[in-house]
């Protein structure tokens, strides 16, 4: 086989696409197919994917990708959203549909399900603070409205565990997901059995963990045929999406922070062990990555989603369009824009919370709405690298991948926001380039994840010096408006509650 | 001379436009002439009017609306917007420009003032709140900044005064006008001499107070000669801006509240004598209007204003378009919108204060915030209306008039949010067919000012029922709002003066 052909095949299951590419011993990617995801939405809340068309779109895509150099792969590695649940049965088949991070319907059992937890005590043990995001309010919230589902299911999957037991044949999972579970200790990366408990649930009705980097072992005959694929192709275990995004961002090397700023963004930061926050906000979640290092950090809904806001709902300009504008007015604009238009994942407030545009002055215009938008999303990632600084993690310098890395201005707004230079790495798939760098390490072709890390090559934005201490201000400012506004939020949300009745 | 043909010429002097136009016996407008009005600006804060500048475009537009027809008018009448000053020299010559309400000058010596000023007291002798656009401050500024003026100044003038003076030979002014210097006292229509040692004043430095409906005398021979008129046309003392609008729209019969829904807005109600307010918050100014009454109630600087800046600052949409976008919401979007864009007159936060968009969801588009705009303008013109009932005027019925009662929409919203049908008047000039009654009074074509709001034909918009229960919580959250952002106000404030130093 020669030099750079096809050997690895690396699919990311998103929320709304998925991707499947093929990519060479030395990770650069070939071909590249995209699918989308249907989501099945209900009044109740509901949020699946149906796990029978996300098989068929992952044939789909992986037929297209590998094309004709199907002969040619030999590894094959997913990477996934996080918070997922499946009930499946003794045969692996589901019970019902894949309860996505969107699924809002265990909020219902939430509050009897939290007046039962040691908040503090779970936090500790693993990385997860309470919210009903997590596998374990899913759980809670099987066992109550869908007690039948409950008992008849023998394995409750996440999303990439399912296709891992349809693809090899075997019911297990990988401990950056599991971590993402609230099932799981950190700490030893076991199964909790005290808090399964919580839910009724023993241990061998989750799927065994094992590293990322473990070799799965061949595909089943039935999966390689209908994938198109050679019968010796082997899966690794892989990480999920957002780790996947680390790794291609070159997060393994030492000091280096990810920002991933697509829809949703992410900051977060490589470590030894791992680190949870030490204020009572619990404002990091820490998940495991791989290589015996831990990926603590936090999480936004709304970054690049709001400036997509602005586009489709209220200027009807396209991205360049927007982008120029925001260019066009020069220097910070006064404006304070809190960007929580889907909520945000604070504790106490971040379910209630809803978009702010603060301080319109009749000079104002759509170049700084959309500039204070950009801005507001930097303040909100700069708190979450404020938690993991204030917790002994100062990441040396930062990474950004994902949509909003396109904007130079939003790159440099962003430095001057976090007083440090930002990398943007010129890897145009991160999550597929850093699934496949895993590969590389568990099949030897690379010593460790650290390497692949050094071969990654970037565009770097400073801060600009003037905007520097108008940021500092105007941080604080949009820091004392969240508290000022809690009231408020709380009010409109009760007001929404009632008008919906 | 037929019935019908003009008899009166009637002129408007705005901020921006002044209008002339020819009113028959009847109060039928024939001919309208719109001239702009160019303002002088500069970084100190000055906005005057050049009184030359101004002098040309009256003339012009005189000339272009009586055309043929100059030989039929009998009387002329003028209105003009309040809180001006002018100093003049012995002969009428003016001293500098003319200082309107956006001339943010005397901000620099209000505060020594204000720590002279017995301001509660002084509300109650003159009806006017400490704001510094009153002419009190103005006069302050000018004895403090230029002594030089101040010494050689004759008389100190509005702006209609100095075109009485021009135009019949002599220094007068009329109560409308007078009441809103802070320089009267509301009560006995007197200059306040206790007042006036404030700024070291006299009363025989100020122009004498006649009624609204006294008869001038006829024009100077230069004047008539300039303006083209017949030589007997005599003159009428008339009102300010608002009041004439307030005429226009038929405020003069009992029970009728008068919205005028400009750029800005007002909400005022005629009184038998002056009513202020009688909390704290001095939330009504008290001008007097003619016929032996008063119009006490209040206005905001941002109304139709802010549909404005949304078209031509944000959404790049025709006035149809904005309003078709906003009525396919269907009902209240549950944002809240701020229009303070321009700052507000409320005491205390009005000129810290600016606009605010609360709420915002995924779901929201241009017609949600369109549509809270026109919201949360009705909000701060009920602020006003509660201010008038709860100090005993409750008027019956509410008249709309301005660009704003064009919109069917904001009509219904408003007379949701204020809970009573409102009015909109078949009038396109009210402020020229307002002081066209007032001729028509004081030449006794008409008994009184009820009978020509008698004549006035109006469509009624209905409030909608299920939008009024969700508008009073509405109501109660933008107040609720308004206090939570007193501090923010502030920060952001300090944060604009920092930076642009």
């Amino acid at each position: 086989m020669k030099e750079g052909s096809v050997r690895i095949l690396a699919v990311d299951v998103g929320t709304t696409h998925l991707k499947a590419g093929c990519l060479d011993r030395t990770g650069r990617l070939h071909r590249l197919t995209v699918r989308e995801l249907p989501m099945v939405h209900d009044e109740s809340g509901r949020a699946e994917h149906d796990p029978e068309v996300l098989w068929d779109r992952l044939v789909d895509a992986v037929r297209e990708a590998v094309g004709e150099e199907a002969g040619t792969v030999r590894w094959m590695v997913l990477s996934a959203y996080q918070l997922s649940l499946l009930p499946v049965d003794a045969a692996g088949r589901p019970l019902m549909g894949i309860m996505t991070l969107l699924d809002t319907r265990p909020q219902e059992t939430f509050p009897e399900l939290l007046a039962r937890m040691d908040v503090e005590a779970i936090y500790r043990r693993t990385g997860c603070p309470p919210l009903f995001q997590y596998p374990l309010a899913k759980l809670e919230w099987i066992r109550v409205r869908r007690p039948e589902i409950f008992r008849e299911a023998r394995w409750f999957l996440g999303v990439k565990d399912y296709l891992l037991l349809r693809l090899f044949g075997k019911p297990l999972t990988e401990p950056s997901l599991a971590t993402a579970t609230q099932l799981l200790d950190v700490r030893t990366l076991r199964w909790d059995p005290e808090i399964l408990e919580l839910v009724e649930l023993t241990e061998d009705r989750l799927p065994e963990v094992v590293p990322p980097e473990t070799r799965l072992g061949r595909l089943r005959p039935e999966a390689a045929d209908a994938l198109g694929l050679p019968p010796e192709v082997e899966g690794i275990a892989g990480v999920y999406d957002g780790g996947a995004v680390g790794l291609g961002l070159g997060a393994a090397a030492p000091g280096i922070g990810a920002i991933n700023l697509g829809t949703t963004a992410m900051v977060r930061v490589i470590a030894d062990r791992p680190v949870l926050d030490a204020s009572p906000r619990m404002r990091l979640q820490t998940y495991y990555l791989a290589g015996g290092r831990w990926f603590p950090g936090g999480a936004i809904n709304n970054a690049g989603g709001v400036l997509r806001w602005l586009r489709d709902s209220l200027l009807g300009l396209g991205y360049r369009e927007q982008d120029a504008l925001a260019e066009s007015t020069g220097r910070p604009t006064g404006l304070l824009f809190l960007p929580f238009l889907t909520g945000e994942r604070y504790p106490g407030i971040g379910h209630l919370a809803s978009g702010v545009i603060f301080g319109l002055q009749a000079h104002h215009g759509r170049g700084h709405v959309i500039r204070a938008a950009m801005e507001g999303v930097a303040f909100a990632l700069r708190l979450i690298l404020e938690a993991l600084q204030e917790n002994g993690l100062s990441p040396a310098r930062l990474r950004v991948g994902g949509g909003g890395a396109r904007s130079a201005l939003w790159m440099r707004i962003l430095a001057s926001v976090l007083r440090t230079s930002v990398e943007v790495p010129e890897v145009l798939e991160p999550a597929l380039t850093g699934s496949a760098a895993l590969v590389r390490v568990a099949i030897g072709e690379l010593p460790d994840l650290t390497a692949a890390a050094k071969e990654i090559t970037v565009r770097t934005y400073e801060p600009v010096a003037e905007w520097i201490p108008i940021y500092e201000a105007q941080f604080e400012r949009f820091q004392a408006l969240m508290g000022d506004l809690e009231a408020a939020f709380r009010r409109q949300r009760e007001a929404l509650d009632v008008q919906s009745c």
